[in-house]
């Protein structure tokens, strides 16, 4: 796809050199908007805005929406009122608030300046939502019936409502109170006789989620139940909006993203990496890593304090790197699997006792197999002495044994007490891990050896 | 959510005991297939298949495609024959095909026996689709309509097809030999007057796959276009299926789990954490646990190696944890950063300059800061030589800028060279790095402190 991209750029750049401005208008309109917004993201302000202008208003917007906020601004400042008030006119309510959100304060003040009063008291109103929150990411644009109507009057209300986002396919029956009482599909509509009533072709089994559920729980309920679109109620359970499934996969997609960074000791940013300064992702990086530096001053004080049990006998130095790095890496397939678990609701805090239970089987399993096969390199290959690879061998099976309980615990716990499991999944396991295995092996020396 | 479920299954099961078959019927047309299928998971297959009985037949299919493949095979076994082609008859056919991918041969040879000439047909030639190909995840069932049909014609043909999946919103157009040449949504038909030619209102700037292209390719184009419905063309053209979002929500969601788990060193799995039995699980763990202890001699090596070196400073030695660790750690946030890059296709193998640069600049800034202030905290709280301090601190230097490249480098080879870059992303870079780690301790221990 990106060598396409490419040519047509080329084709773009060119045509616009030569002033082919119709030429231009027909390439551009049979390529999707996201690509479009690529191709400008490459090009100076002043051929973007060029550009822009031979937009159709509609595919303007929507161009508008997958750019960068940098082009965005850039874009906005390069706009006459007018202009800027065609654009606000054709943006989805959502896609507005979105925008005022991350635009800087004097640009936002020109926007709001510019949409009209009802969109300017929904933007305010949409940005009072919490932040992740079903009413931040749901867009107002729907279409609602009442029970009596008849599907004939339904076709008309929709063909009034002119929305045309392809997601919405679905409209909702509201009583006098505007409560949420049931759903019925487009499809639905046109299958049944003119004169059939909603009340009768709807579907009353329908969920909801209120304007405060988090949106992850909205995009997980996206993925189990199958849904295109979901309603959002007040508390009163009151329509208010509704959420589109690609919402929902962005979502789903940006959780993912941010829970592999923290997992890697990495904070989450919205930004692709390449759009990153350096300096931005130094500020994402440097934390965990100065904080884990540190806290492997622990390892170093019980190294030291052991000093003289490696003074006599050297040749256990050697293993401490395997013995941590089995240790860590145990340790993270526990926290990790548990972490996605939790974060695809397959795993709650009252699973507990069968995760711990589960995880003491596994470990002992691994631990054994892991002991056997290094027992005997260690004699066959290594040369060791019997009791040197026994020490080595037991604390394996000791070390597996808390890294996958520990990598379990610890997840589970940060998520019953409202913490975030994926910050605590690796790196800092790892560290409480290291600290464990280095005791586990100086107790086991001690008593093995009698050092 | 958890507890509503166990509510209702406790009614459920009361009312199974009290014979109470018409209450149940209306309760169960209340709940959300995957809910049913999660409370039967908890029921003996005797009762399952009665309350399976009590359910309308399009339900039941609903339902049956939600739950888990022992489930699945026991109902079968409990079906009549004749039971078993109206589930069959009922099942969109993906879904059909799925389950013949799952079940046991004996299980397959009755399941297609029962089903029609024209599906057993259908479903022998979806089967020949590559595994994670659009071919293998696609639908056959969608609307076609030829250019010349108005929109009154398409009405009727839609009526008559009679698919009525929520995602199938949009209906295709093909010419005379079945080549896809244009899209319109159900909404524009309706819209449109009554004698208005499909062929003037279709979009003909319409992306689609074809059969043999990776599902996560597919997925990540609903993804980055916001569709919620994908054709499916074979070499000619030929539109054969369409993908719709809800498969390409279950794709994203697996293979980010997938990444994951192969991140932290784990095989993936289809099944939920809680349904794997210990010995799948250490089935999944054991051989990078082992992989990775065996390619732990490295290290050990290289400290046999060294223990002359270790035993003039012994101090030096309390400090291999922590120069180790930076340097897994680093590698880690760099590949599985690079990782993630690559799988949401923000970055692509001609990128490779630039990402190296971005982390030689981003791993110069980390490491300073970190040796800046270790080399305070070595002289100042654990009060040891300045050349010594030194010694630790330049190699930290160094060990960031190797980790820091290598685990860029190593995920941009795999993707190049056809490997899957995630397995490569962390466990094995940190092996790599803890090598590294140590030959560069004692080459600087050597120069700068002579021994």
């Amino acid at each position: 796809m990106a060598e396409i991209t490419t040519t047509i750029s080329a084709t773009i750049e060119s045509l616009l050199e030569l002033k082919k401005y119709n030429s231009l208008k027909d390439i551009l309109t049979t390529i999707q908007p996201i690509d479009i917004a690529l191709i400008l993201e490459e090009m100076p302000i002043q051929k973007v805005a060029l550009i822009f202008r031979l937009l159709p208003k509609e595919l303007a917007a929507e161009v508008f929406v997958e750019m960068e906020n940098d082009s965005r601004e850039a874009l906005i400042k390069s706009f006459s009122d007018n202009e800027l008030k065609e654009i606000i006119d054709e943006l989805y309510l959502d896609d507005a608030v979105d925008l005022v959100e991350e635009m800087p304060a004097s640009v936002v003040r020109r926007i709001l300046a510019q949409a009209d009063p009802d969109t300017r008291r929904l933007i305010n109103e949409m940005l009072k939502y919490p932040e992740d929150s079903a009413g931040s990411v749901m867009t107002t644009e729907f279409v609602d019936l009442l029970p009596d109507m008849t599907a004939a009057d339904a076709i008309l209300r929709i063909r009034r409502t002119g929305v045309d986002k392809e997601t919405i396919n679905v409209c909702y029956v509201i009583d006098g109170k505007r409560k949420l009482i049931g759903a019925v599909s487009i499809r639905a509509i046109i299958l049944a006789s003119e004169d059939a009533v909603i009340e009768e072709i709807m579907d009353e089994n329908i969920l909801s989620v209120t304007t405060q559920e988090d949106q992850e729980t909205v995009a997980q309920m996206f993925a189990k139940y199958n849904f295109t679109v979901m309603p959002v109620v007040d508390a009163e359970n009151r329509l208010v909006g509704i959420v589109t499934v690609d919402d929902a996969i962005d979502i789903i997609q940006e959780e993912a993203t941010e829970d592999i960074s923290k997992m890697a000791g990495v904070t989450p940013s919205d930004k692709p990496y390449l759009k990153l300064s350096v300096f931005e992702i130094w500020k994402s990086r440097i934390p965990w890593l100065m904080a884990l530096m540190l806290s492997a001053t622990l390892t170093s004080i019980i190294l030291t304090s052991f000093e003289g049990a490696l003074l006599v006998v050297p040749v256990l130095t050697a293993y401490i790197p395997m013995l941590m790095g089995t240790g860590g890496n145990s340790g993270s397939q526990a926290s990790v699997t548990v972490t996605r678990g939790l974060s695809l609701s397959e795993i709650e805090f009252s699973d507990l006792a069968s995760v711990l239970w589960k995880e003491v089987r596994v470990s002992v399993l691994c631990g054994a197999s892991l002991a056997i096969v290094n027992f005997l390199k260690l004699l066959l290959i290594d040369r060791l002495e019997a009791t040197v690879a026994l020490t080595i061998c037991v604390t394996l099976i000791f070390v597996v044994f808390f890294a996958k309980l520990v990598g379990a615990l610890i997840p589970m716990l940060a998520e019953k007490f409202g913490f975030d499991p994926a910050v605590m999944a690796s790196p800092f396991i790892t560290t409480i891990v290291d600290a464990l295995s280095l005791l586990i092996y100086f107790g086991v020396a001690k008593t093995v050896l009698g050092i």
